[in-house]
């Protein structure tokens, strides 16, 4: 991993990374944090479809986490995404995902193909991506990691959670299920929280309710709220960060 | 309205009050919080079926908003339960619930129809209490009021919400669903937060789902978590506090 920029605003430490072609970010506080002896926690964002590692909204959580309570925030590009070029067969899928949207078709089958595609690659990048953070002494191998995405970066969370015993919490949301997905979320017991928008034209509401029960994590908590994906309501942010706050570091919950 | 009792600990003055036969509690904090202006938020808590006004997972959700964030909380026994005599009628349907359960039988048509009977005449009741308290110098015609409970008084709370439009945000939760409480949630419009059991033997999930659903609020949150009801895990509470901290208080969201 080589750290390519180094930034600092608002006591918050931005570096962008390089690890073989994967393009990331990382923000950790600028001065030790109440978390100092343990390691502060570690969260792992996944960018949504078609966006990347410093789409507003991720950034806007990122720095949150960081400034106001101490954690470390680790991003990165998605296959083909952000800083990435794309393939010739994601720019296929791409292509035909624009077709299908012109010609008033259907996306979700294409869409659920790419997904799957990109997830599988994604895994191993976000654990060689872990092993290299963990070897920082910013982070160190104490820290405890949580993970969270919605859509492409459920697909990719989901997977990922399920394959690497490192992350200890998992904040999911609506996203595309197919069968995989599903196999996941049974093999998945740490706790979870899902997202799930109620009222999503692209995204049925019971398949995101199916998801969820799927889930084997004895804690597991599902918010729902009116609207699409992409309108979750910012009192949710918040939630999550309480999420992460019981369930990654010391405190003692009441 | 008379009060009948007053002891203050912990920074929190716990009343009694009886009005008419309605036997009920007020809690209100010592010194003047950060409301003092605009009038301290006031939750009114509805306790579940076979409970009462002093419950202990009520008393400890009302010392929370009291002592920690300077709300005032009150509540109420239902007709026939805590220091309030049951009727005939009421006794039947006590009577009929013990024998259907230990027949083995399903207690749900029973219940349904006790709580109907319970939650028409408690709104009333309700209505008049929130008339005294805010003539109450403690709370004042401008505190904004919220309502919180689960089962039964989730079914009273539906009503009254409907009908009352000092209410301006309410919890509600896990509850046996009849046409009426359905009904009442599709005339509610005020921010709802709904606190549903996933895996509750004898509710219905999706009978919890569908009436999240049937709630005319543009802002309304939907929050599952595993097990029965009565097994809220205590981050509700905290969710629950949040809630009516956007809700009811003057602080800007972000």
């Amino acid at each position: 991993m080589k750290f390519t920029t180094e930034t600092s605003t608002d006591g918050v430490i931005e570096r962008d990374f390089l690890m073989d072609d994967v393009t990331g970010v990382l923000w950790t506080p600028e001065s030790p944090s109440e978390f100092e002896d343990e390691g502060a926690p570690l969260v792992l964002m996944g960018h949504s479809g078609g966006l990347d590692k410093r789409s507003p909204g991720l950034v806007a959580r990122a720095l949150d986490l960081v400034a106001r309570h101490g954690f470390s925030v680790a991003a990165v590009d998605a296959p083909g995404h952000g800083d990435r070029p794309r393939n010739e067969q994601d720019r296929r899928w791409v292509d035909a995902m624009f077709r299908a949207r012109e010609a008033g078709e259907s996306i979700v089958p294409i869409v659920t193909e790419y997904n799957a595609s990109l997830a599988e690659r994604a895994v191993p990048e976000w654990r060689a991506v872990i092993d290299e953070l963990q070897a920082l002494p910013a982070i160190g191998q104490d820290a405890p990691i949580g993970y969270g995405g919605m859509t492409l970066g459920t697909a990719i969370g989901l997977l990922l959670t399920a394959a690497d015993p490192r992350i200890r919490a998992a904040s999911f949301g609506s996203v595309l299920v197919y069968d995989d997905l599903t196999e996941a979320a049974g093999r998945i017991t740490v706790p979870v929280q899902f997202l799930l928008a109620w009222d999503d034209p692209e995204i049925p509401r019971e398949t995101g309710l199916a998801l969820f029960d799927a889930f084997a994590s004895p804690k597991k908590t599902l918010h729902a709220n009116p609207g699409r994906h992409g309108q979750t309501p910012w009192h949710e942010i918040e939630s999550t960060t309480a999420f992460y706050r019981r369930n990654l570091t010391p405190l003692t919950p009441r």
